[in-house]
């Protein structure tokens, strides 16, 4: 092996088929129900599939390491409230965040059929993973989404010094007729952590504006990075701080109080979130409205394009390309993450599939 | 008076009350019915009393010139359908705005009484003044409400030439208890175009990134600046187009399409939205959950400050200062603004109120 080869090792390629069974096999090992295993395996592969690694199952060994913790709970089963006709509680119990979120996106779903919309709270949960998931879940059963996630502060705040709020994400879904799903997925950060992460591992320098050091200066050096910056300023803050009164106030269970007051109870990691599903066909003829989102792709793919661009895209168009191609080629994971994850598999009992390559 | 006085001329200064009796007369004499024209009067002075100018009653003239155009019209009276329980869609015939938007977020909170959350859709209105007016219209009835508009494109989009989307704003609103009403109120728009008109207006130099020329160029130069710059690129771009989608989408009256059409009809001025309003009781306690919010600005108006801040603030904090100081000593209006407004007042035989200095 060269000394290049060593120092970037080469992708792993697994299917999403067999990424799937080894996700669901590790967290069936740990007690997680089957529906519930195929739920976190789903909604973490879908994150790879579309190119958003880093809400991907290079995040098992956190779960896992948050069941060795107590701080999430592999077999909880969420518990439904819905104590009006258009709105239900999910009360996650500290259930993994996709087997919560799947039950909130149901629900939402079960409510805006009966009444136009539904809206769904979901209180006390982990990780979530990528919240487009959900948002595309409640998108295929032909209604428009809106989703949010809050968790422990990470982000600036305009006058503050260090974390703040959190990056805290939006989804909005608006299903398409001849186009594929319209998804923006967004964090309320100019760069996700994720990203900066992958930056900061690759030892890259970040583009300015994207992140301060632990005393609140700007920097691009990946070493001194610590606080990502919101999007717009107090836009992006602002926004972060709004998704948290609604999401974890209406779940009553807030976050963002309790983290700054320093207690160990209050820096544990938790999510609150929610959903919001509108079902189109009650405000219109659903192939009229899909026809209408089309023609609006259409109108935005079709303007005239700025120098230096080949083609526009509109939001989600990316991923799902990804999607395609990851879909027919496989999903490439660095070398580190498909050790750990046959490592852990391979402790648990739960066979690692062969990789594509 | 010196040439410095002449070429800036002294602010007028009118009492909140005197302004809204003004523009409720105007209205009412270009045929707007008497709960209508206070509707418009209270959407435009709050604007002002908030030191949001650009969406104040410095639009008057222009309602006025849709109103002689046909394309608003003064007496309309919008009609409501409520397809399912949570759901309302207000056609507002052209109604102005606030006449549309105030019957919105009315049906808004009577679909949420009754499901926890109620959604409605606003069809073919103009100028709807500033979305946080509804927002916190149905934050007084103890509720939390979200707020979107589409209009006609203005905006620029990542690789696309010229104005591509609108500069959608994005209102969300929390109640709280012994705080102010938490209230987010921003444009799509890196910053908003009422800004830039001001500056403009001013010659002043814009600060980057904020807008482009007509070739798509980015520039600082006032005069030049025709296109604003969606905040955070991609992020406030797809956040615009996905609320054309289901402000205009849901409302079966699609902007962007017919405007990139490029026929009269669809470069017309015309706007759609639609406003969320949550049952904050359904879910907990209201005091309760006030509390929390409380405590969440509490939180982070309590973090270390940055250095050279004196005071950090949460969304609608500042506005509400303006509101109360220009409450008590009046609305500074710019005198051409005045002038116009008292021109007009005075051709409807409408009486003009003393200015207070």
């Amino acid at each position: 092996m060269s000394d290049v080869a060593a120092a970037k090792p080469a992708k792993v390629l697994v299917s999403a088929a067999g990424l799937r069974a080894l996700v669901s096999g590790i967290f069936a090992a740990r007690g997680t129900s089957e529906a519930g295993a195929a739920a976190v395996a789903g909604a973490l592969v879908w994150a790879n599939l579309r190119g958003v690694d880093s809400h991907g199952v290079s995040r098992v060994p956190r779960y896992l390491e948050l069941f060795d913790k107590g701080e999430s709970v592999p077999g909880a089963v969420p518990t439904v409230r819905r104590p009006r006709s258009a709105i239900a509680i999910v009360d996650a119990h500290a259930a993994p965040g996709p087997v919560a979120m799947n039950r909130a996106a149901d629900e939402a779903v079960a409510c805006a059929r009966e009444c136009g919309i539904g809206w769904a709270s979901v209180r006390g949960t982990v990780h979530t993973g990528a919240i487009g998931y959900y948002a595309s879940r409640i998108a295929a059963a032909g209604m428009a989404a809106v989703g949010v996630v809050a968790g422990v502060p990470n982000m600036a705040y305009p006058g503050a010094k260090g974390a703040a709020v959190a990056t805290s994400p939006l989804a909005v879904a608006v299903p398409a007729g001849r186009h594929e799903l319209v998804l923006l997925d967004m964090a309320t950060a100019v760069m996700a952590l994720g990203r900066i992460a992958q930056l900061k591992a690759a030892g890259k320098e970040l583009p300015p504006g994207v992140a301060l050091t632990a005393d609140g200066e700007p920097t691009t050096d990946p070493a001194l990075a610590k606080v990502p910056v919101p999007v717009g300023g107090a836009k992006g803050a602002g926004m972060s701080l709004v998704f948290e009164m609604l999401a974890s106030g209406l779940a009553a269970n807030p976050i963002v109080p309790s983290y700054h007051a320093g207690t160990k109870e209050g820096r544990r990691h938790r999510q609150n979130g929610f959903l919001l599903a509108i079902d189109v066909a009650a405000f219109l003829p659903l192939d009229e409205f899909t026809a209408t989102i089309d023609d609006t792709v259409d109108a935005i793919k079709s303007l005239p394009p700025a120098e230096g661009t080949s083609e526009i895209l509109v939001p989600g168009e990316r991923g799902r390309r990804t999607e395609a191609s990851r879909c027919a080629a496989g999903i490439p994971l660095g070398a580190k993450v498909w050790r750990e994850l046959a490592e852990v598999a391979t402790a648990l009992d739960v066979t690692v599939p062969t990789p594509l390559s």
